[in-house]
């Protein structure tokens, strides 16, 4: 009997989830009352797993080099089922640096990165700008990380959204109240209509509203707000950079992720963070930095239109690392907590649950991920 | 036989003209693809014939006083007839300076309003934050101008829409390609689609787009794009002022304007000014710019939420001063060219189209805004 497969929520993670589950032969429903409309929707599209990488945080940077590697592949097929292009992006990334305390903290992490043997090179101002023209004069140096593409995340969402349908998934787009269970194992789900749905297995991808829908995973998920802005030229300014972005201006981090195709703006600029709890507006404070900020590293972009201001909302876990894994009550999945990193980990998530559906192990990487890391049962049974 | 007027242009202006040519037995017609969507929706809506006042612009001080002094008894008189509230908002404005060179530019304002026997009173920063908490510490001086108001000219379009319906106007969504005459009269209009339409007088009251209506009119208005930003008030962020507030900062103009009932942003912060042709862009530089220079009056704004980016496009005339009066062939009438101060203008551009209609003499005030100063057969009949 095909066994039935519930996902609440329909963003990148839940969707990709939700399409290799299809293949694997479940029955698959995806709950969202907004498809698509999330923090997947705002995101920018870094896949960064260098340029992210902080140190202690070694499991993230393991893991985020797993995923980033399966991104070309997993965008091509992808791409080729959907029928449109999935938005992967291969130009690298530039990373750079105004003032002293930026380029000190930029030349600790060139050492960090090094000393992990990821290649990276560290480039002078005027290196920067043979490279990337669009980069100003206040630029005084920076690192280059080839390595580190983009996706356009909406060209991501409207490829995964065409290939699970056809692949047979169903989207609902009723929200979720609340997994069921019947106290050793998940029955399903409650709907915010109250409707009751039965399945056999459910995997939690809801984001930062992940934490109310199981008691097991209440206080592992957080929103962490990020104020994203959408750029595009104008007639006569200059053209966006060819790569990423990214720089410290005065120790605040900004990014601007190059869109090559076009429809969803040409240049993605981001982000702030801000813990309010479930807060999406868009502060006058938040775009003052984003823009001044930016517009230190690429001052032509002031010419550019400002065509969109947005706030999502990244699903942070305690330790910054996902969770990714069986957790609470038999057939409960996790696919959560993503962070900053979401649209990088698609690809490792959605393969990671399609082993756990499988009963098979999950990919060395995403062990760090298990999400009973966090629970007492866990601790109780490692 | 009831007479045909067709008016171009459905913002405040055409909205208003229509309305008193119904009230006055005419069989009006208003045309315009997007009512009330252009300028009159993107305003601020200071009403400030003093603070908006330069030396050498005596007609349009004049202009402006003169409408000014209508707007309180036109702004009960159509809340009456629309049964909504028109949007007045009595309170005056406060004129803010940070920098030497902008307390000078401010000190000579005060001076030049009080040779014209203006009511000017001049403050110290202290003074002006009793007055107005919002205000930051970086303000050392300004102004305080009771007599200039404002107007929420989303409420005031939504009520001219009101009154214009029971009065019996008919609003055709069509856009107007030309003004047709005969040589020596008008005879109605040619819209976009090629329709003809006859009229027995038209009133130009199309704005930015008012010069290509007729060739009498061509060169005479052009677009003087602004921009806008609408601001929320979010909990825990401090209280907008109560009073317009005006600021010079390094030499830039700025206001903000206080929405009084809700619904449309609690502050509207304005304007940049930028010849560019047709272009409704917001540009990075534009909202960067306000966003500053708000900030640095008014430093609480940084917690509101940014809830709206817009452009608008002036009407600007060649002299600054609006035209208002026949041009060209008989039965044409123009109302339009009204720049920064159409909201300011509308009560005055009403009541003289109403007294042209009806073949009386204009305001004293409007003799200024004769349309035919710019044509040489004008010339030939002064």
């Amino acid at each position: 009997m095909t066994r039935r497969l519930a996902v609440a929520g329909a963003g990148a993670i839940g969707l990709s989830v939700a399409r290799e589950a299809a293949h694997a032969g479940w029955a698959v429903t995806v709950f969202d009352p907004a498809p698509g409309s999330g923090a997947s929707w705002v995101a920018g599209g870094m896949l960064a797993p260098v340029t992210e990488a902080w140190p202690g945080e070694e499991d993230l940077l393991a893991l985020g080099l797993d995923s980033v590697a399966r991104w070309p592949e997993f965008a091509a097929a992808l791409s080729a089922e959907a029928g449109t292009d999935a938005g992967l992006h291969p130009a690298g990334t530039v990373v750079a640096a105004t003032g002293s305390g930026d380029r000190d903290e930029l030349t600790a992490l060139a050492g960090y990165l090094e000393s992990l043997g990821r290649p990276v090179q560290r480039l002078t101002g005027r290196e920067l700008r043979r490279l990337e023209p669009a980069i100003g004069p206040d630029v005084r140096g920076g690192l280059s990380v080839p390595g580190d593409p983009s996706v356009d995340n909406r060209r991501l969402l409207a490829a995964l959204r065409a290939a699970c349908g056809r692949a047979g998934v169903t989207v609902d787009e009723r929200a979720v109240a609340a997994v069921r269970d019947d106290g050793a194992r998940v029955t399903g789900l409650r709907l915010a209509d109250g409707t009751e749905v039965a399945a056999d297995v459910v995997v939690v991808a809801a984001g930062a509203h992940s934490s109310s829908l199981h008691p097991v995973l209440e206080g592992l998920v957080r929103p962490v707000k990020g104020e994203v802005l959408r750029l595009t030229r104008r007639p006569g300014a200059l053209p966006p950079p060819a790569r990423t972005v990214r720089a410290l201006v005065d120790g605040r981090p900004v990014y601007a992720v190059p869109r090559v195709l076009p429809g969803h703006g040409d240049l993605v600029v981001g982000a702030t963070t801000a813990e309010n709890g479930f807060d999406t507006d868009v502060t006058v404070g938040g775009v003052r930095d984003l823009l001044r900020d930016a517009e230190r590293i690429l001052p032509g972009i002031a010419e550019y239109a400002l065509t969109e201001s947005a706030a999502g909302l990244r699903p942070g876990s305690r330790d910054n690392v996902p969770l990714i894994g069986r957790i609470g009550p038999e057939g409960l999945i996790a696919a959560t907590g993503h962070g900053r990193n979401g649209m990088l980990l698609v690809p490792v998530t959605a393969a990671a649950v399609a082993a756990v559906l499988r009963d098979a192990a999950v990919p060395d990487a995403v062990r760090a991920a298990d999400p009973r890391r966090f629970t007492s049962v866990a601790a109780e049974r490692s």
